[in-house]
């Protein structure tokens, strides 16, 4: 829809059409979790708008209950599926926007109506339906990515006993693994049931029971939520003949135009520029999934504007915790080829004597020659938007000393004298310097 | 302190002398209207250490009750008093860390005991103690400046009837007036009797009742907060011969050395580089105290550092608004002789659909090439640390174009898809495009 209403903007006789599969369009997807905690109240509040809004006020065409099914780039034409007929729809310029779509382990049982993604809205109210008619008693969650957690912290504000069980040997897997321990306490601390190192490997019916086994053990529970992981919905176009990256992601260039001729795409099925990889990379996140589509609508109708990358900024609240990424962990850099390190630091949120200050702890992670390369934080107070400084730098090209000499604010009520993140910046100059002469 | 503790780490042989007017160092002076409030309940908390701290576990010799009265830079000697006797103190290099001093308008009655500035903690004790002995039902805050209006929410956290007169028709001078507009609707929502353009001509004593004159009407009160502003205290060193700046700060270059042979100076008595100024400019606030006492600290004992600059960042809370400035106000600009405008725009602190979410105003200051001059925004909600990303595109030299390119974070709970400062950013770009081409 940001791609739509762009185009709109840029040309206001354009005949706009807009394809959904599901029955919603523009929802905040990310506020799921909130909408199953009680947290908001209706599914519709997720809305950015009602459907009708962009057909009376924007005139756009919007057709819900449409799924794409091919494309003929050649004839320029879409061919999609609704109400069980097929219909082809011609075009001059199109923008594929299918977004992410969950990933599915090849695992027997998980066609059952309680296993769940959480990705549409209406698999969301499907969910709140059961939470609030009070049967559920017992979840799992497989996978222990932001999604996963954010989900078990839902089910547990609803009362819900909740396991949650992840393959790899810890939780978060785009954190690098000392940070990733400070969150895994803190879902423990919750009295989440967390199983590292456990697979699921079949979920069944027994009698009206739902059973899921899980390294081994059967787990008699009500439902079971897969966030394993989301992959670029991007087959329509690349079965077209659309170039992709490693992963299956539409490759894109910074107006986002494919490989096709006439056709863009933008959102969660393409992976844009990132600035400090310097390659493209799919990280599929809202903000970025706006921005594209801006450019993507823009462009497509005849406007001017570039996308100028991404550098991978992520914030999560976990139970009590915020957690915030950006850039790359030494993990990601490593694997890149960089002579990365990193360097921790614990700091307050606030003036040491200011009531709610809380620990805050900062790795930054940067080039052997000083450039900031990513950082994360994780804490009680006071995170989230702070990463963002770090997230200017990276685009700005900051080395440490760059990022220890800013002038940032500070006020009892907000931050310490010394923020955190200049802790952090200072103890990573001073171990690439060598030590202060005297004279 | 901070220079003392950065010259013994740079020379752990070296003898460090630190001489201190009243009978504290190293306190956090910004804590004190919340120590009044009552949020935090001892002076003793708001030290950063115990004297003895530094004396015991630092080596650093800290002279308390010790004012420096004279300095001799030929003969390298300072004068102080200290029990009512006079001592001279000879050095090899000297740092001059006097910091601020309260601007006291020469107007009668102001050396009553019931008048008072906030800068020392022995002030702010005896304040708290006529406030816990419930000898205070109205007050008067002479200056509608942070300090001030810090000052008018603790008195009015305590249930004191608080009056702020102010000379000028607005609040909050270093604000451009609408957004400080904003603030002194906060003000009077919290029923402070403000009096703008309003000037204090008197306080007198009639019987024990003390009186304060306030454009010619006669308010009886307890006590009087004079927060009119703050000066440089950089007398005995500009007496002596060191430069200053017009206003009477000491000039100082990024190694924080004076004119003066072997002095340096640091903290609220100096003007160090204003980055976006491309000048010495005099900003007296926390974060640049500690550095530059760093950075004199580090290169009077012999070690290398150097102050890059400051680009005047700041944020306050008023009663339930948080505020927040950085780079030049419109104002600012204008008298500096820049080609500016300023571009204001209104976002949320975090989702919409998420409990807590408030507005956001934000104003971005901009030349008309687009080079970002400055920043400011005001909300009940998660403003304080959303400022820094604004400082840190300053400090970058980044346009609207770059600020509107960042990838900052969001999550449900902590902001929006669309950071408030990207949609001012987004608006500040579109004003100096042409129309988008249509094809």
């Amino acid at each position: 829809m940001s791609a739509a209403s762009a185009a709109r903007r840029v040309d206001p006789d354009l005949e706009v059409v807009v394809l959904e599969a599901t029955g919603y369009a523009a929802y905040g997807m990310c506020g799921i979790p909130y909408y199953l905690a009680g947290l908001v109240e209706r599914a519709e509040d997720l809305l950015a708008y009602p459907p009708a809004y962009f057909r009376e006020r924007r005139g756009i065409d919007l057709r819900l209950h449409a799924e794409a099914t091919g494309l003929d780039p050649v004839a320029r034409a879409v061919h999609y599926v609704s109400d069980g007929r097929s219909v082809r729809l011609s075009y001059d310029r199109l923008i594929v926007a299918a977004g992410g779509a969950p990933t599915f382990p090849p695992l027997p049982g998980l066609r059952d109506p309680h296993v769940f993604s959480v990705r549409s809205l209406e698999d969301a109210m499907a969910l709140r339906g059961l939470l609030d008619a009070g049967r559920v008693g017992r979840a799992l969650v497989v996978g222990a990515g932001y999604i996963g957690l954010e989900m078990a912290e839902a089910l547990a504000a609803r009362g819900v006993s909740v396991v949650v069980a992840e393959l790899l040997p810890r939780v978060m897997p785009n954190l690098d693994e000392p940070i990733a321990a400070l969150v895994e306490e803190e879902v423990r601390r919750y009295g989440v049931d967390l199983r590292l190192g456990a697979g699921l490997t079949e979920v069944r019916r027994r009698g009206g029971t739902l059973e899921a086994v899980v390294d081994g053990e059967v787990l008699s529970v009500d439902l079971v939520i897969v966030a394993v992981g989301v992959r670029a919905a991007a087959s329509v176009a690349a079965s077209a003949g659309a170039a992709t990256v490693p992963g299956g992601a539409l490759l894109v260039d910074d107006r986002m135009r494919t490989s096709l001729p006439g056709v863009y795409a933008a959102g969660d099925c393409v992976a844009p520029y990132h600035l400090v990889l310097r390659r493209p990379a799919f990280v599929p996140l809202g903000p970025a999934a706006n921005k594209t589509g801006r450019v993507a609508g823009t462009v497509a109708a005849g406007g001017d504007a570039t996308f100028r990358g991404i550098v991978g900024t992520a914030v999560v609240k976990v139970f009590d915790l915020g957690v915030g990424r950006t850039g790359l962990t030494l993990a990601e850099a490593e694997a890149a080829g960089l002579a990365a390190t990193a360097t921790d630091a614990v700091g307050k949120s606030r003036a040491k004597y200011y009531p709610g200050s809380a620990p805050l702890t900062v790795r930054l992670v940067h080039e052997e020659g000083g450039r900031l390369l990513g950082a994360q934080m994780v804490g009680g107070d006071g995170v989230a938007k702070r990463i963002d400084v770090a997230a200017t730098a990276l685009q700005a090209g900051f080395d440490v000393d760059d990022l220890a000499a800013l002038d940032l604010s500070y006020a009892p009520p907000y931050a310490p004298v010394y923020e955190p993140i200049l802790l952090a910046a200072q103890a990573a100059a001073r171990r690439r310097e060598p030590a202060a002469p005297v004279t």
